[in-house]
């Protein structure tokens, strides 16, 4: 990584990095008793139009509006804001340990095995011997801890903003951020886009993407630089793999987000998808992701049929344990096996219902992040006498005020 | 079917029964205002722990505690109670119609084409010339429907107690319904168990199961002598489909399951998925299916590679449009791959948390039905000001006053 005007941070300084535990006092003081919102709280969520259980957690995104999928809060164990977001953890009754960012679902211990591993394995095991792995995003280290499963890597790169979500999963996630104590991790604390630039051609071998936005066609992505600059960090011959939108979703399409790929990395573009039952922005239980590669003098990459298959009783890295979700012989290929409507240019098997956007975004409290990805924020879905009251001026007046 | 003392009914027949619709000028009267829960509503479901949202419909099942998914409702279209139990069909605003028995999601227009697809022709395609299908359940007729598709078959029975629940279907549900137009119909209006005890030895090449309650190990069908009947019903080398449980349901071993199926069918066994995102009892947007067959002189049934593949461009039977879902060049075999902690007897990748099963059912409204499924009833989902009054009546006092 010679050339780069980036500062490059070994992942042993975060150690010494503050983590901001915000009106500590009052989440320790939570008695877990669900009691009614009270007016002053309501008064906040006027004009938002869906629905909130004191106790209760749930995400709402206008794109999937008319459902809600709802966790029940035992206890919320941290909640703080970083310079760039909102985060906070609680202990669920139903998914362990679930870590929330500006108000959306990040993860939960019981199904991040699935993501994690998937959008891992699904590149590192479709290209021969790789070396070189640069993550954008993914600051949870889940992704990490599945990259250091491959013997053949010799660096893995990871481009994080913020050093304070890094050190909250590193409290309250040891099992998922145990991937930065791989001593072949060199983080960035950088934006991706901005470190892209920086980066000489064909630098890495695969490049995965954890964005908090599911790419769909038509994405900014496909509307600035960004992608050019991932195929051009890219080795010829090497693969990306990016979070991308669910099958479920009436307006998607799977070729036009293979087509718009391919006309950026010139290589193959396949589409596979696996099941995450509350995984971030999701109102069908599925998530896709989107795999391309650059072009190279050999064939291109089959990301169907995996090269450099992983040996599930072999263990690598810093994992604690076994693979979990992910393997080489049945998953892999079975990811990319479409229902027949995903495979229409415009899949219209679903009867005409209202808009799936709301018109009415007047109403709307929107929270535009570095991807560009707008989410409702539901500061009501917990109830501010139920939780402590630093939630709704965290997740609440913060962002609503400053957004109205 | 000779030598049965079964009525058989045509399905021409019922088109002269009558369908009840209660209330119906109050259905017909509800405004959409969302207003606030009244107090004698409140009542009611004192005891109850889990949420509710006024003018938003969810089940909850005491088997997946701490979680549960909302469908906003537009508009009630029916409601009504037949001798077996509470049915309504409502409009959702994401996801067509959503037909709800005894309080359970049955199924949704946007996304019923997964279940009724992958349960039928993961069986029928696994096996050659399949002629004679018996259907116990599936009143509604999606997966007569999707039997129709089979050109080789030549009678499709169907044992369905409920003819109020057929009615219903094909008022509010004709694309579905469309099933029974098949001249190849046989209907028996009478309990599937009772039914098996009358037919013959290898009547059926084979028998689909719509039940309510996914099976898992130790389920009661494996207690009592139902599937010993489903068995002897099969000809040897026939093949059984039944819906069995989510992946991602903590307990749940696939491996016991198939060596419970392995125990009554001798043939083969094996264990399929699929998503389907609002799918009764769901809690990960998953469902299992478990495919048996019969023993036979020759090989057995292998249901992972599809011997009588459909032709997707090929339009059979009484179905409007070609499949939306199932495929046998990819869905089929994909189906069969597992991840890798269902592989294990019992998977333990979850983190602990609470009981999966709520200790305190003292509190809880238990709905038997007749494939002894535990259902806790959701009375104050639907607000009784937001909805008509019936509803409360209807899912709400006739349930839980009677269980209390």
């Amino acid at each position: 990584m010679t050339g780069t005007t980036i500062d490059i941070i070994s992942s042993e300084v975060l150690k010494d990095l503050k983590v901001d535990f915000p009106r500590k006092s009052e989440t320790e003081s939570r008695n877990g008793d669900q009691t009614e919102f009270d007016s002053s709280s309501d008064q906040k969520t006027k004009g938002l139009d869906h629905p909130q259980i004191p106790g209760w957690f749930a995400e709402h995104c206008p794109i999937w509006p008319g459902q809600a999928h709802f966790l029940e809060v035992e206890k919320i164990i941290f909640q703080g804001k970083s310079e760039y977001q909102n985060m906070m953890v609680f202990q669920s009754s139903s998914y362990g340990k679930v870590f929330v960012l500006d108000g959306a679902l990040q993860l939960t211990e019981k199904d991040e095995c699935a993501y994690q591993e998937m959008i891992t394995h699904l590149p590192l095991c479709s290209i021969p011997n790789p070396k070189k792995v640069l993550l954008i995003g993914g600051g949870d280290g889940g992704i990490l801890r599945e990259i250091s499963r491959h013997a053949s890597v010799e660096q893995i790169h990871i481009c994080e903003i913020d050093t304070m979500l890094i050190n909250v999963y590193k409290e309250y996630f040891p099992e998922i951020a145990i991937g930065y104590e791989d001593s072949r991790v060199i983080l960035h604390v950088c934006d991706g886009s901005e470190y892209l630039k920086t980066v000489q051609s064909g630098t890495f071998d695969a490049i995965i993407i954890d964005a908090f936005d599911p790419i769909r066609p038509g994405h900014d992505l496909f509307e600035g630089p960004f992608f050019e600059l991932v195929a051009k960090a890219l080795r010829p011959g090497g693969a990306m793999c990016i979070q991308a939108e669910s099958l479920w979703f009436q307006q998607f399409s799977v070729q036009h987000l293979v087509d718009d790929c391919h006309r950026i990395f010139k290589g193959s573009a396949s589409y596979a998808w696996t099941t995450v039952p509350t995984y971030p922005r999701r109102a069908s239980g599925v998530i896709g992701f989107m795999l391309c590669s650059t072009e190279s003098e050999g064939p291109s990459v089959d990301f169907i049929h995996p090269i450099n298959p992983i040996d599930p009783d072999q263990i690598f890295g810093v994992a604690k344990g076994p693979l979990k979700f992910y393997n080489s012989a049945e998953v892999h290929a079975a990811a990319f096996c479409l229902p027949t409507f995903a495979k229409k240019p415009a899949h219209s098997h679903i009867p005409s219902t209202r808009s799936q956007v709301d018109d009415n975004t007047d109403n709307e409290v929107l929270v535009l992040r570095r991807f560009g990805f707008c989410m409702q924020i539901h500061t009501a879905a917990l109830s501010p006498s139920a939780m402590p009251s630093c939630v709704v001026d965290v997740i609440g007046s913060q962002n609503l005020d400053s957004s109205m």
